[in-house]
């Protein structure tokens, strides 16, 4: 299925590249071709063997909002100075500086410049999201004992998991105090169970890691916990700040929500393809036996058959052995699992789309459609 | 000094029960005497070689507010309960039901009773203080690698440091909703700032550890970080949703962190001295090279001839070996350095109580006047 808008796209805005095709060796070993044009909005991407242009949704987002980016920016370097304590600078800056995507706060500034919000509290709402994302990286890293993050050691290597816990603490509690200063009590409310149902789904993540029982609604609960719920909150405290009235500030959060899914299940696919863009190894949550929705599919398709590999190399404590990851994914070429799976990332997309149809034409508008296919094709 | 309602509660309330006195040998290596009239409001305490017989303030606020604290204690229970992710509740229940002194939640009821408030807004922030706090118990158990807390093993070691963090950060979030519920920004920038207070204190002391160049001021600014910002909250809010005026709150505020302050330096040599109630060891602080106001000054007061010692068993890495809290200890005795850190525990005492002279009389007022003394003369 093919968006009309990515065909108008791509004649508009350059040529087509032409990827070589995803042959099955190509899973899991070595990385795939990512080809960027740098410099410009277009960025190539290969998505299921078929190759395309694209622009990049994120980077016009990022530019037409760069003014206000900056300020978020700004504001968050001075919320993190510590008089006191200066590590706590040193690590959130390794972590702010560390080319994080920013996704999240140019959710909230689209959301609320598409509103034609024109006061400041975007700015300060985009830099409490971000910041509350960094606190919750920080605490996942210490969790599953990371030492990449975005290609670079994470803070817990650096310094300590004692910094990564406490700085965490001090970012998030810094979040709170500046989205107080908006004065709007609906947006703390949101913010607020927000962070609490991130840390319930991470709680989740934990006790369904090594378990093989775990359901596909399991993963979704831990998924809109864990990523879902803070880009939902984004886009609806842009519409809230701007004074949306109730059906768009809930459209604004189930746009949120669905493209927070489709992005997830994207990463997780991803975790299996591998690319150059997230720093991240191929088979990362298979080493750490983390039930993402493709080896939930893999595991339910094999059945009884498959089940011994799975007992051991995921339920079982026993080592992994090199040949492991390759035998994962051989399964799930020959179940075309990923495959499905994108296409379920696909079908969030959708709905994440289908959910801006009550908002008025904005570029930004346009611009969130569009991302809502990007994060499912990306392949970085 | 023996402030004047101390001899008056003790012939009010009960015979002088004679301890017996410390000697130099009891320091740190036997437990003090402690002797609990238990099912009575009196507990039996010895201070400083002197005995007498203090009515405990802190059982007289329990008994008067217990109505008050039950409900603080149903609506966090309520709080958090997690549907999705029973570990929450578990870990959360070992914390909250394991025998703690309420401390907190209980400045907050009483600093709002004393004004009269009787609206339903002082429980929701009693259970946030105390939510705030469990939250950063689980952080300092994971931070200092604790292995008991209160007697019992920390959540920790019964679960995983992953659980700790996680639901820390869940119970913070949660007690942030349950204030932003109050919908006074006041309370609820108070509460925030204080949240960052303490992460900026625990970091601060972080990187204070092992280094015996730390002055007494970074050890103040260290104890106004991890305890008493959170006392003085805990108070402070108590006047705020009272509807008291700048003045009054202020006073409360100052009520609170002089409170904290005397509380905590009486907590760091209760860490030399030993007790029963607190479940720690005698010299837990010594062997996590921990600097606190004792060591501090014994380090100060042995200059150079002692400083090899305390290189080596505090700045060096190098194993302590049996005999080297002992010779802290001697040291300890020999500089009088107990005693004097006594004295400024008390003089933070003192200015607490001070800071309650605009008040009106009222039983909780006389409650916390006594507790200011209380925190720093009990030995459990």
């Amino acid at each position: 299925m093919k968006p009309p808008w990515r065909g108008a796209h791509a004649s508009r805005k350059g040529a087509v590249i032409t990827g070589r095709t995803i042959v099955p060796s190509d899973l899991g070993v070595s990385k795939p071709p990512v080809q960027r044009l740098k410099g410009t909005e277009r960025t190539v991407v290969k998505a299921m063997g078929n190759s395309t242009v694209i622009s990049n949704p994120h980077e016009r987002m990022s530019a037409y909002l760069a003014d206000r980016l900056a300020k978020v920016d700004a504001l968050i370097q001075q919320r993190m100075a510590s008089e006191h304590a200066p590590r706590i600078q040193d690590v959130a800056a390794h972590l702010i500086g560390s080319g994080g995507k920013r996704l999240r706060p140019i959710l909230t500034l689209a959301s609320s410049a598409m509103f034609g919000y024109d006061g400041r509290h975007d700015i300060h709402l985009a830099a409490t999201v971000e910041m509350i994302h960094t606190a919750t990286l920080l605490h996942d890293d210490v969790v599953d004992e990371s030492q990449q993050r975005r290609g670079k050691p994470t803070a817990n290597l650096l310094w300590d998991n004692q910094s990564s816990v406490l700085v965490g603490d001090y970012l998030f509690s810094r979040a709170f105090e500046l989205m107080v200063e908006t004065g709007d009590l609906r947006i703390l409310e949101t913010l607020a169970r927000t962070s609490a149902i991130i840390a319930e789904g991470e709680v989740l993540q934990l006790t369904a890691t090594v378990n093989i029982e775990t359901t596909e609604e399991t993963y979704l609960k831990i998924v809109r916990g864990k990523t879902a719920a803070l880009f939902s909150a984004a886009t609806k405290v842009g519409a809230m700040v701007a004074g949306q009235q109730e059906t768009v500030i809930e459209a604004m959060s189930t746009y949120g929500d669905a493209l927070g899914i489709a992005f997830q299940i994207a990463d997780d696919i991803l975790d299996f393809r591998g690319t150059d863009a997230t720093g991240k190894n191929v088979g990362d949550d298979f080493r750490e036996r983390k039930l993402t929705l493709p080896m939930i599919r893999a595991i339910a398709a094999g059945g009884p058959q498959d089940r011994p590999f799975w007992d051991r190399v995921i339920a079982g404590h026993g080592k992994q052995t090199p040949g492991d990851l390759g035998q994962a994914l051989d399964r799930m070429e020959q179940y075309k699992v990923l495959e499905a799976t994108q296409q379920t990332a696909q079908k969030w997309a959708e709905q994440a789309k289908a959910a801006l149809s009550i908002v008025e034409p904005h570029p930004m508008k346009s611009a969130l459609v569009d991302l809502a296919d990007y994060v499912v094709e990306r392949l970085s």
